[in-house]
Order: structure tokens, then sequence, then C-alpha cells
């Protein structure tokens, strides 16, 4: 069975939106601590059945995925070993590592949103994972061909993201500096800054000005 | 004021899911027949609040977007210029037409995530407007040059997909052969095909195997 999802959502650190936006996306966070609490079979199929259904150019669906649970233990420090060591210290005791591979070309034909459609692709992936109240960390840090080499992933196809899957664990259990780094505020561009209308860099009329 | 949420999301077509997923992602689709009830500036600000908040490499937030709703008749025109006949033919009475831009480098360094990330936020884009019952359909076919020239994009971001956005409207209004795509069943490949474990192409040991 799947696990039933949490009545409420995990949401410290806050997420200080200058505009409501939906529980699951505000709740949505890249922590390093993971619990060891195992994910189900049945869990992570809803968090991958989410990926499936994500849009892509003409339905290419040019993603795929690599997993293993901590359960899988060989295959769970494969993946652990092509992180960086910086990431590897606090994803390694995480129950679910994996990758996402981007789809470049088919056949002779280069995909221009290969790379594109997988970022949308994981993005439904967090949604879901969110939704059902475990979080998940990517990372740009690791060895791109060693992942390459090590997972026989075609030439046409890249590693993009590697990411740590589970519920979230107490920060205490993280080396001092990460800690401080768990706590720290969350951060982004104005909707001015990047909503444009007309030209680039002409903020949108409806684009929220936010607290200045 | 934000429009109010609507009690349950448009299901129409259903999505065939193997594993169970949040209904907003069962939800979300890309529709061609939009109704032209207007998308009120503080709806648009949730829409691209949730693009915001996504998650990013380094937090480098590397995407951009531009939107015009069609009381800005003419910035809206000129997006429905640049997409394909094919597109402008459905899309051009959309409430709201806008592109998702990609930062490809930063000064003279390549952002290797500059474009996944920029689907990412799209992605969180797509969730918010279905959590609010809306709907939102990209193009990949919009010249892409032109909206370059068109929109001044910098030559460090380039446009990676046009979208529509606003509420569903009545298939009947679309010509012939578009509306029957309107009602084609919706398919994806299995899990079994794109989530793996060990290596590419193994499929995991908990991936749907879906029906055969």
């Amino acid at each position: 069975m799947q696990d039933t999802p949490p009545d409420s959502l995990d949401s410290t650190p806050p997420t200080p939106v200058d505009a409501d936006i939906h529980e699951i996306l505000a709740a949505r966070w890249s922590p390093r601590a993971f619990s060891d609490r195992a994910v189900n079979p049945a869990t992570l199929r809803s968090v991958f059945e989410a990926a499936r259904w994500a849009p892509s150019s003409g339905n290419t669906q040019p993603w795929s995925f690599l997993a293993a649970t901590r359960g899988e233990a060989r295959e769970h420090a494969r993946l652990a070993g092509v992180l960086n060591e910086r990431n590897r210290l606090w994803a390694q005791d995480a129950p679910v590592l994996g990758l996402s591979i981007a789809r470049l070309r088919d056949e002779d034909r280069a995909l221009r949103h290969g790379v594109y459609d997988t970022g949308q692709a994981m993005a439904m992936l967090l949604v879901q994972a969110t939704a059902l109240g475990m979080h998940v960390h990517q990372m740009a840090g690791f060895d791109v061909e060693a992942a390459q080499a090590a997972f026989e992933i075609p030439g046409d196809w890249e590693p993009m993201a590697a990411f740590a899957l589970g519920y979230r664990g107490d920060p205490a259990q993280l080396a001092e500096d990460l800690r401080s780094r768990e706590m720290a505020p969350r951060t982004r561009r104005r909707q001015r800054d990047f909503v444009f209308t007309g030209r680039f860099g002409q903020p949108a009329g409806f684009a929220s000005a936010g607290a200045d």
C-alpha cells in the first residue's frame, strides 16, 4: 500500500511568498537531513507516476530515471559513489537516491526540449513527493561521466541531476556548516525581475512588486 | 483579488494512471480550446509566484517569462505573431500568451542547468494554474529567432517554449482536426520503460508494470 498522505505538510522553513501559492508548492524544499524511514514501493510508484504524466514537446517523453532504495544496498551505494564528496556526506544515507536523465537526440534528430522536458518531469515528481509528505534534494554536484559509465547510459542520453528522496530528518544529525544552511531563510528574485511584458527586462504590469 | 480555487478540477480527458497521483497532477493537461474568460492580475501573480519558488542549481533561478493578457492587445498580438501558423489558429484568442526563457550563460560561465531549471519553473507554474482551475498549453512551434529579436531577448538567454494560459473553452469552437485531437486518449510510456535500477534500461523493482 502507498503511504497515507499527511494531514498537513511540513512548511519549515517558511516560504516568504509575495502571492498565494498552493500549499504543496510552498512546502516543497530541499533538505539535507533525511530520516531513515523507508519509502515503500507503492509510494515510489506514485512519485514516478507523476513524472510519467508530465507534458513534453510532441509527447516525446524524453526522460528516464535511475533510482535505488537503501534496501538495494549495492545499487544505492553505486549511486552515492558518483556524488561529489560534499554531497555524499549528507546524501549517502537518504532512503532513495536517483538520477534524472534527459534524452538529447532521437536517432539523428536533436531534441531541443529533451533537457527542458526532463526538468518538467522532475518537477512533477517533486510535487508528488511533497504531497506525500516527503522531500527531494537535487544535486548538480556529481560526476556526469562516471555516472554515464557506471550505469551504461547511452550517448544520446545525459544524466542531468542526482537526487536524494525521503522523509525529513533532524537537522541535528548534520555537520555544523550544513546545519546552518538547513536553517537559512529561503530567497528568490522578485517577480518584476523575471516576469516581463513587451520586451525582456520590462516588468509585467501584473507582476508582484513584492516588499522593497 | 485572486480567483477562488474551484471545488473540483476538470479531469477530462481522464488520465489513465497506473498508480495514484495528486488530483492536480492528474488534471494537468494541454487543451487547445480556451474560453474568453479573462485571468485577473492577482491570479497571474499566483501563477508566476509558483515558478518563482521552483528549485534551481545553486539557486541560480535561470528563468524568465514574457507574458501578455488579451487586454494588452498589442503585446498579446506580438506574442501570437511569433507562433507557427498551426498554433496561432487556436492560441491567438487565449486570455494569456507567454514565453518561457532559459538562461544559458552567466557572464562566461555556461549554466548546465539553465534549460532544465526553466523546465522545472514552468512545471511549477502549470501546477499552480491547474490548482486554480486553469490550463496551460505549451508550444514548441514558434519562431525562436523572431521571438529573440521581437522581445529583445539577450543572447545568453533563449526562449524555450511559447504557452497559452486560461480557462478551458468548448472544443466545438475548434476546427474539426483539432477537435478530434482534443478528445484523444492520453498516452505515456510505462514506468518500466523509463524508471531503472542498476543500469539504464533495467526496470526498477518498484516500477509499475502497468496493464499489458
